[in-house]
């Protein structure tokens, strides 16, 4: 059990450090400009020893008000959140936080690109989903607590694994958001 | 002489606050979504005590990758640093730190509006100033080390300080790169 749990977390771990590798490198050759956003710390003490590093001796975790990945993309801001659930059918709504799906909202309402990175368990791919197919149900819950892969495979773009970028989400980006254009 | 660098201090946290404030009463009536990025922060141990909050033992500061202020105005990515001088008469390059430069000027080719946020000691306005007019000026400073006060007030709109919010510095945004829009 405590062994299932470790695997289950270095896989998030991993969930995380192949969108910030495929975000470093969209960022290096200049397709898009995303950064992860630093967790929100509330510092209390720090020691200044001589000679070494600033020592933050107590510290909090603070709530975060935003997603974690924004930037610029295409000229459009571009606001996104990355969840990745052990289930194999179904993304849990209570996976997503209130003030994360708040965020997403007001990206809309200003204009820029607001979509979650989701990633299945049992599958490597990702699906880009707009922000759009998931608010509604999420302050709705009376009717269903998780949104089916069914659902979210047919309302969203499916990113697969690759090498470099590991995973090219910009380009399920594209077909979402830019097929039409001229 | 202690005494007067606390002076400082505590007026240099007032200049973040007031702009705080500002991209706060923005995010509120809806004018603008802007937020005020984490001080990013290496966590090295973490306690977690029963019935209470996990606190943070051991961690440093880690160098930051970018700007303070991100968000999107007007449908566009905007982002920009904010800088205090005790000078009258002239802000020092080397307030500023190489990463924000370079942030600044990927901001710029994507498309983004990236500016500073300057005040002068001695004055409550600020200034809003593209990233373009300093950008030449902090990778050559042969010639000059810091931009006086003369050319940062005829290259930029200037942010007088109000009520609510109290630094309306969309406005000189405004002035600055949406005049000619019709
Ligand atoms: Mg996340
Ligand atoms: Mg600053």
């Amino acid at each position: 059990q405590g062994r299932k749990k470790e695997n289950y977390n270095n896989r998030g771990m991993r969930f995380e450090e192949d969108i910030n590798s495929s975000i470093n490198y969209y960022r290096e050759t200049g397709r898009a400009l995303i950064h992860k956003k630093p967790t929100p710390v509330q510092i209390v003490s720090v020691d200044y020893p001589k000679r070494s590093a600033a020592k933050i001796t107590e510290a909090y975790f603070r709530q975060p008000s935003t997603t974690d990945y924004q930037g610029i993309y295409r000229g459009m801001p571009v606001d996104f959140e990355a969840k990745e659930t052990r289930s194999h059918t179904s993304f849990p709504l209570k996976n997503l936080h209130l003030h994360q799906v708040k965020h997403l909202e007001e990206v809309k309402a200003h204009g820029g690109l607001a979509f979650l990175l989701l990633r299945f368990g049992g599958e490597q791919a990702m699906y880009v989903i707009d922000a759009a197919h998931v608010i509604p149900w999420y302050y709705d819950q009376s009717e269903r607590k998780s949104l089916t892969k069914r659902y979210v495979a047919s309302h969203s773009c499916i990113v697969p694994e690759k090498l470099q970028p590991r995973y090219p989400f910009l380009d399920a980006v594209d077909e979402l958001y830019f097929t039409n254009d001229s």
